[in-house]
């Protein structure tokens, strides 16, 4: 025995959001079929809006559902700096991180030409066009320290070498936090490398 | 900044599925938004779909989106004998560990009077009505081995105590305090083969 056909669907379609295997699906059908139906419905009609809805700011690129995103709206925002990242639950963790208060653009992948993904579908043409208008004079390359995200942040410096802005990415180093013990052997060779001044004052 | 209000909204509606924090909430928004549309979609219309369709079965109360499940359908089950669960990931659990031929009856939950859950909301009348039909010998009181589910199957056993049927309860080998759902296999077998005789007083 299984459940019934549909609730059978119900449990395979969970099994499309992040972490959740058979047993997760499992719970989650039964919750929302025997205690949460008002919020099921409401999930369900969310879910169908948003996909229908939301789209790519057209500055930056970020997920909005108005055609250009509070952010790049904003007329309180520093026009010459610019934040290029990978995703935008990046530019969330650099926003709440505070103290960037230039613009951003948004890529929403790194280069892997293994999968397809070229120039294009990272909307590299819509970022020279942003930097082609004149007023960035820095862009800091905020791609993700990975073999991938660093390829990237390679590429987007090289093809855009001729605006004369500069380029700078985030510094190497050691968490705030952490335990030397537990950081790994080539962020701890990087951060050693690049050791700053200290003054006990 | 946070995300713009609608995927903001999207987040939140996530929260209604279980242990679904904030920070997964936000991993499930944008991997629907950026990775899973399609699927998101059939997410969406599926869970409508379900809450819409998935009623009790008229004879067990399972849940199914047919009048009557596919279980009480089946006229190759026992019907001497009558287990009785809290829910119908119960009666999963149940029938995945084999060994039982008889019927259901589900109870979508157990008594709590300071909840409001009273025989009423467990359908208690539907149980009585289906004992008093006559072909039922057994029943196996399968409530959860916690203080709620012994207090419900007492309830029940005294309730029905006139027609003469016998009712046996899972074997202690089932941890007290745990949920059957979750029990393995094995030990949910030998439980149902070791069930004991029951009375009410």
């Amino acid at each position: 025995m299984r459940f019934s056909p549909l609730i059978e669907q119900l449990m395979e379609a969970f099994r499309v959001l992040p972490g959740v295997g058979p047993k997760t699906a499992q719970r989650m059908a039964m919750h929302l079929l025997e205690r949460e139906r008002p919020g099921g419905k409401r999930l369900a009609a969310i879910i169908e809006q948003a996909i229908d809805e939301v789209g790519y700011c057209q500055r930056c690129r970020t997920l909005t559902e108005a055609s250009v995103c509070a952010l790049c709206e904003s007329p309180r925002r520093d026009d010459t700096l610019l934040c290029v990242v990978e995703s935008p639950a990046d530019q969330l963790a650099i926003e709440e991180a505070g103290g960037f208060s230039g613009r951003y653009f948004v890529l929403h992948g790194h280069l892997s030409p293994l999968d397809g993904v070229g120039p294009d579908a990272l909307g590299l043409d819509l970022l020279e066009a942003r930097v082609a208008e004149g007023n960035i004079q820095e862009i800091v390359l905020a791609t993700n320290p990975t073999v991938e995200g660093e390829a990237t942040a390679h590429y987007i410096a090289s093809q855009l070498a001729a605006y004369g802005v500069t380029f700078s990415r985030l510094a190497y180093g050691v968490p705030m936090g952490g335990e030397l013990e537990y950081v790994d052997g080539g962020t701890l060779s990087r951060a050693f490398n690049g050791r700053l001044p200290f003054t006990s004052d």
